[in-house]
């Protein structure tokens, strides 16, 4: 459906047509086609989508539509908008708008809804209870089949997922869990109990996100449970929440490993000044380090002043040191992440980045050794210059394997020892190398 | 369950003991304690479990573990432990298997899946095709809800995920979807025609596995249907497996945004040979072009010989410079990837990295002019460094906004367009501007 015709059939008051056409559209598209209308026509498009449409277009909507919606509808529609949300997203809602919104938002809410929200809301961003729902379907063990099916019908409809049902005991202890399938293809008589696998895999509410997300990613489950230091089943995390999750973790890790304050606007919602600010706290930092390396520099001024050319070979040895610093780094933090590459690796992981850089400085010195015959004739040069490059590329592999792994210790995280990083420490020591060894071979 | 524990039921010969107590443990976790034992134990080990846990258990196994077992196992057991996977599994233990291993595993198979399997090995590598299962639930629009409970039940079982049921027609091309929490809900004598959701999000059986990942991260479907080009059904991709395959993807990206060539096997299972092969050619491509900013120091001699300090300000210089760049370069490359930032956005991302280089490029120009005046009290310098600063923060942003978006716009992976060869690309111009500007102000 196209926006111009939206626009036509708003103009000539098709309405009826306009709701069956907008029926049609899948509620995730539609932000994007109000995102084009004028004010007065979002609030009109937004009447005529049906209840349950409405409800799941707005749960798609960046935040500031979300708010002048809000402030557009009566208590009635936003009543209706609110009750169709999962209690999740009501919280995220909740968290994202100003206090004004937010009280016109709690006028709406029925007691009970209010009183779990309140109790969501205390959970720590990023922890596995801010991002679990608290609709799911439990049961219990001395039910059979049917009833089973009957509590699903009853009460399924509101449930994020009917996937996973969950057995619980009296003290609403998670004891067992039976997906949907097992279920329907059991016999009526059947008991819950004979059914359920006991062997659960389930998250405290406390526990960070990022480790939520692992387990998704090496259980294939479609939802996790999360429970109380107690075990009792307070809520669920379904895999689609932890696709969002993952997403925005990623993210992040991409903008720390390129020295940028992370944020979760998106690159056109982030203003300039935002970008300017998120950007320049790191390029201080590094640029002020790498006037160390520049101090370094003017203490072999005679060297370069004998031999000029030595100067030529600095952005080669330094980007090289940078480049190999940056590749031994980027795995480590990769394999940090996806839980592949443990603290206790760390003498396994130095150990291989050595004979790594090795084979790799060896190939390195020797290629640029023939460039140096063919384009100086200096058996010298081509000796300091590969020297260089050797000792540079273990010691930049070596830093680059070290430092997330000291980062991980110290519980930081590992994402900052990435390349801008590496890079400038790097260049310290590739340059007092390169000096060193030039000044001696040479003696200069 | 221990290790140590498997050995002591092994040695003491209490298999009846060890089954029970692996069938405790979740399929996951088998294969990291098959590991630790020695063949001969894997083997018995592996043959105590019950057959649907050893068939999840092995799906879950490294392809050398694979292999060993599958040398192993007689024609049954390996027959039982085939029929236990799902079809997109299989093939994919069929691409990843030396030649005599897939013989073993072909005999074992059935002419009807032998048909499915080669059909699904014809899809091309990273496509919807590769990546789905043709296990799903099939309904037809006239059946009833208890007749569609009644097909749930009678193939529910062999699918990979009956949460969503797809409604074909006499072509089988997919007309509708519904899940199956609304089939559950419904009055037995409704019919599928009326509970089916029309407005279909498919994929081609040729489009790119990332694509597809994009699409569940966009709509939060638990499963997505692939089609051929008649609209015909022919398998559903699962969000589990479209979790493996954005990490998978987000593995490659990091490493190629570290100018390193893409593995898909792990840190340490990777060859130290490997490692350098991997890792080498991007190095000498970029030691080669870091040579020609050698080039251009060199045709500056008389400058640094004239005043040696120009020559510390080189490492700083270029690092802001490739600092700048990446951080751009970072931004719009993951842009592009979450499909945040399109082609025809290229001016609106230029103009605000042009502003956003302005701000930094004056406050890093203004502190370390202020550094310089202090440390050397020489205001032409400071004038010098801060106008180079601000030319090259303003190039560098300049480039790590274009290259990323033509790499695009030329078909190319724009990951390639990453901090590596942006700054081995912003170095040559930093120093060009640099030593162009300090010639001509300080008149050497």
């Amino acid at each position: 459906m196209e926006i111009e015709d939206i626009k036509n059939l708003l103009e000539t008051k098709k309405f009826n047509v306009l709701r069956k056409e907008l029926d049609g559209v899948n509620a995730v598209d539609i932000p994007a086609l109000l995102e084009d209308l004028d004010k007065e026509s979002v609030i009109k498009v937004f009447r005529i989508l049906s209840k349950e449409k409405a409800g799941e277009a707005f749960s798609y909507m960046e935040p500031y539509m979300k708010e002048k919606l809000i402030q557009d509808l009566t208590d009635t529609e936003l009543k209706n908008v609110i009750d169709e949300l999962f209690m999740d997203d009501t919280v995220d809602l909740i968290e994202e708008m100003p206090a004004n919104v937010v009280k016109k938002i709690l006028k709406v809410v029925n007691a009970k809804d209010r009183k779990i929200i309140n109790e969501l809301l205390k959970y720590p961003e990023y922890s596995a209870g801010s991002i679990m729902t608290t609709e799911f379907v439990d049961l219990e063990e001395t039910m059979t089949v049917e009833q089973a099916l009957q509590r699903i019908r009853d009460i399924g409809i509101d449930s994020e997922t009917i996937y996973n049902c969950y057995v619980l005991d009296k003290n609403r202890i998670l004891i067992g869990i039976v997906n949907i399938k097992e279920i329907l293809i059991s016999k009526k008589e059947k008991l819950i109990k004979d059914l359920m696998a006991t062997n659960i895999i389930s998250v405290n509410t406390m526990e960070d996100q990022e480790e939520v997300t692992k387990l998704f990613d090496k259980y294939d489950y479609f939802a996790l449970p999360v429970v109380d230091t107690e075990n009792r089943l307070v809520g669920i995390v379904t895999m689609d929440d932890a696709i969002n999750v993952i997403q925005d973790e990623i993210s992040e890790d991409f903008e720390k490993m390129a020295a940028i304050t992370p944020t979760e606007d998106g690159y056109f919602k982030t203003s300039v000044f935002r970008h300017a600010g998120n950007r320049i706290i790191w390029l201080l930092v590094l640029m002020l380090s790498a006037a160390i390396t520049g101090e370094i520099i003017t203490h072999y001024e005679e060297a370069f002043a004998a031999i000029p050319l030595l100067v030529a070979f600095i952005p080669m040895i330094m980007g090289t040191g940078g480049n190999c610093g940056s590749q031994s780094s980027t795995l480590i933090i990769r394999g940090l992440a996806t839980d592949e590459i443990e603290l206790k690796d760390i003498f396994k992981a130095l150990w291989k980045e050595v004979r790594v850089s090795l084979i790799v400085g060896a190939v390195l010195a020797v290629v640029n050794g023939i460039r140096i015959m063919i384009q100086y004739q200096d058996l010298q040069l081509a000796i300091v210059i590969g020297l260089t490059l050797m000792a540079t590329v273990t010691v930049a592999k070596a830093l680059g394997c070290l430092l997330p792994l000291l980062a991980k210790r110290l519980n930081l995280d590992p994402a900052i020892m990435a390349a801008p990083l590496i890079t400038t420490l790097v260049d310290i020591f590739s340059i007092l190398i390169y000096f060193q060894i030039a000044t001696t071979i040479m003696g200069i």
